[in-house]
């Protein structure tokens, strides 16, 4: 209600000093899980957000974003699948290195030129998580928000950057700096997909998995141990194992977003392994992928953990080496005293005042640090460098 | 809760077909009226969003935009203002021609110079409708959101633009194509900035007024009669009068906003003046002033009105008499067919697959029609073309 405090019933509005506004916005979203999404029988991508109307197959009219490889990959089965008159498929060349304002702008360009409507015709996005991120976000700023739909159809993008709310691009060497929260109006999950998917993404999106099995969930941890050796082959084919811990993970994520959607709390353990790796990941673009960045830092705070006795020696074995049985990296080159103070001060910045450091406590458990001093992770860094089984922690 | 519905008891997370996410966003901000606000003696603008610790005159660290003509005029009281070490002031060339993409990444690449912490430092916006529109949505986006005051320093700014949660700016030729729903932590209403403004930007806001008379209070309507003649200079002034005006319209219009601050219903009556407007307030950015296009696009549509006898001739004659007597425009030859057809075309997309024109059904109310033809607007057109006084309505 506009309230003006001083308004009592004798008062007239132009007496007012002040006045308060308040207001609530409801979100909900679901995230689906449907293998054969772009099978032409299956109508329920272009059911999604849509009125009874625009959803009849032969009638849809959608913008649809599509990242360049996964056209490569499906361009037949995708072209089958949006023939209705006033489709359109977008090929967006969208990668860590051109997750920036640029991409936004192909993309809002886009939109213009095909004159969506603003709330009946969703925007679908087809792709990784870089995809996803620049055309959620365009979405959330085209006439200040249109509906959008994720589909991804990578590992990371299907357990983590299609599930949340959050959208965003890089700014110069500066990673998500600015974006959104706005939740799709659903996810597709098709791990089909993955069949396509180069091993080495798949391990990045298992770096995701794995850092919401430390914080989350010893069950899911042990899964990720027992299956270790044929995890990548397991997604690749969707095969009952692996849809089991991707479930999992999934609800394990969901359930510490959820409250906190808008991140109006910043000790987030699903910030684990994000305080030193939005640094090192974008000094080299082209080789280092998020998981992995995501996979050393992980390692980085375990060690710091290990060596405040937080954790107990052993669980801290376990976490590094089911890392490096993963195949994911432990430590890289760029972990170097000016990079990690740079990444120190950022993450600050990042969560107003703190540190906020989530750390592993036991598998399965987290806490938070406020007072790590650079030359404890410059020790942790030293640990990793070491060459795998030597030297020992605590 | 993360639902999954088809989660018994007895189910596992894992076995999950989809998952339900839903969570509620609580907005509240204020519109405080405080005249003085840079008098250095008056904390208010330092409280506003800050921590205890961090709004203590001599610690407020602030980074302030400003726009570069109030700078001209304001810049001895501004800098005293904030001579608090750490604060920084940046001026900005902030106007209609400008408030692009390009002005928003000049904005962000300061907020990164100056290091902003996320929650605890509200940017503070000093300007007209164009420097808050561009500066809140920088804000809206920068770590996918920080915090923000805005200080309108324009009539437009202090009655509109400055009291909603809409920011946003032109992409090309299409008005505020991109932007956000971001409410800012408070806005600061300080009429003695008018003292300086161009009279022809006092009609401008005055436009704003207008507006939020004709379609919801007859006694402000009588208000803006009854002192059409001296109101400009009673504006600069701040004379009783005026502040009676001017509070009068921003309750209304937060009336109007409050219950639809995301605008999930489409048919806004202050949307009034805002179907044919984009497009020739666009076309000629130098000399059209908003409030211009919008008492323009107000007598078009009451025309529309009058000629389908949905307002009687002596009303609809006194909406546009007083948009004369008021010194802002009736008519511009940029309302030309096709033109007009653009803003039809683009209204529909922009409202959704339907019209929702508001035109005024008597002073103080408003309908919507979704049924204006092309040659009805053009009508319209030619009778506010011809000399005024002449010709018949309806
Ligand atoms: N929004 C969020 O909450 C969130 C969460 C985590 C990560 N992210 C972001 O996600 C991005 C990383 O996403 P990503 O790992 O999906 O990277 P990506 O989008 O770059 O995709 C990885 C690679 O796989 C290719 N590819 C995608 N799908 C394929 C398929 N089915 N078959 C074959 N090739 C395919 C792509 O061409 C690309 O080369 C980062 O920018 C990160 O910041 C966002
Ligand atoms: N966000 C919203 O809800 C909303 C609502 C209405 C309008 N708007 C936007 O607001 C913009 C128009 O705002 P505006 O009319 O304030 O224009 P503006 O920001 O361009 O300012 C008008 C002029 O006045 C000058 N000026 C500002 N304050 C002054 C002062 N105190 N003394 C002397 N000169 C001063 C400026 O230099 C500028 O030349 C448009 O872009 C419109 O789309 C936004
Ligand atoms: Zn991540
Ligand atoms: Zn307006």
């Amino acid at each position: 209600m506009v309230r003006s405090p001083d308004q009592s019933s004798t008062q007239r509005a132009e007496d007012s000093q002040y006045w308060e506004v308040s207001a609530r916005f409801d979100v909900a979203y679901k995230v689906i899980c449907a293998n054969g999404v772009l099978l032409s029988s299956n109508p329920l991508l272009l059911q999604l957000g849509s009125s009874e109307k625009n959803c009849r197959e032969d009638r849809a009219r959608r913008l649809v974003f599509v990242e360049s490889e996964v056209f490569r990959f499906y361009s037949e089965v995708i072209n089958r699948f949006f023939c209705g008159e006033g489709s359109r498929i977008v090929v967006l060349n969208a990668m860590e290195k051109t997750k920036n304002l640029r991409l936004v702008e192909r993309t809002v360009e886009q939109m213009i030129q095909f004159g969506i409507n603003r709330r009946s015709e969703p925007v679908i996005a087809i792709g990784g998580g870089c995809l996803m991120d620049a055309v959620g976000f365009a979405a959330s700023i085209y006439r200040r928000h249109v509906p959008y739909v994720r589909v991804p159809t990578t590992l990371l993008g299907i357990v983590d950057a299609g599930i949340g709310i959050k959208t965003g691009v890089n700014f110069g060497f500066h990673k998500n700096r600015i974006g959104s929260y706005c939740a799709p109006i659903a996810t597709v999950l098709d791990t089909t997909f993955l069949a396509t998917l180069p091993k080495r993404h798949i391990r990045n999106g298992l770096a995701e998995v794995l850092k919401m099995a430390i914080v989350s969930d010893a069950t899911l941890f042990e899964l990720l141990e027992s299956h270790a050796s044929d995890l990548v082959e397991a997604c690749a084919e969707s095969s009952p194992i692996s849809m089991r811990i991707i479930k999992l993970s999934i609800q394990r994520m969901l359930e510490k977003l959820e409250p906190n959607l808008w991140e109006h709390d910043l000790y987030r353990v699903v910030d684990f392994g994000h305080t030193f790796s939005p640094v090192i990941e974008m000094l080299k673009v082209d080789c280092l992928l998020h998981g992995e960045a995501v996979a050393i830092d992980m390692c980085i705070s375990t060690v710091i953990a290990a060596k405040r006795h937080l954790i107990c020696i052993a669980a801290a074995d376990r976490i590094i080496a089911l890392t490096n049985c993963m195949g994911l990296p432990m430590i890289n080159s760029d972990c170097t005293a000016a990079n990690m103070q740079t990444a120190l001060d950022d993450v600050i910045k990042h969560r107003d005042g703190l540190q906020r450091i989530p750390v592993p406590i036991a598998i399965g458990e987290a806490t938070f640090l406020n007072d790590v001093s650079l030359q404890e992770v410059m020790e942790a860094c030293e640990y990793l460098q070491r060459p795998f089984g030597e030297g020992a922690l605590g």
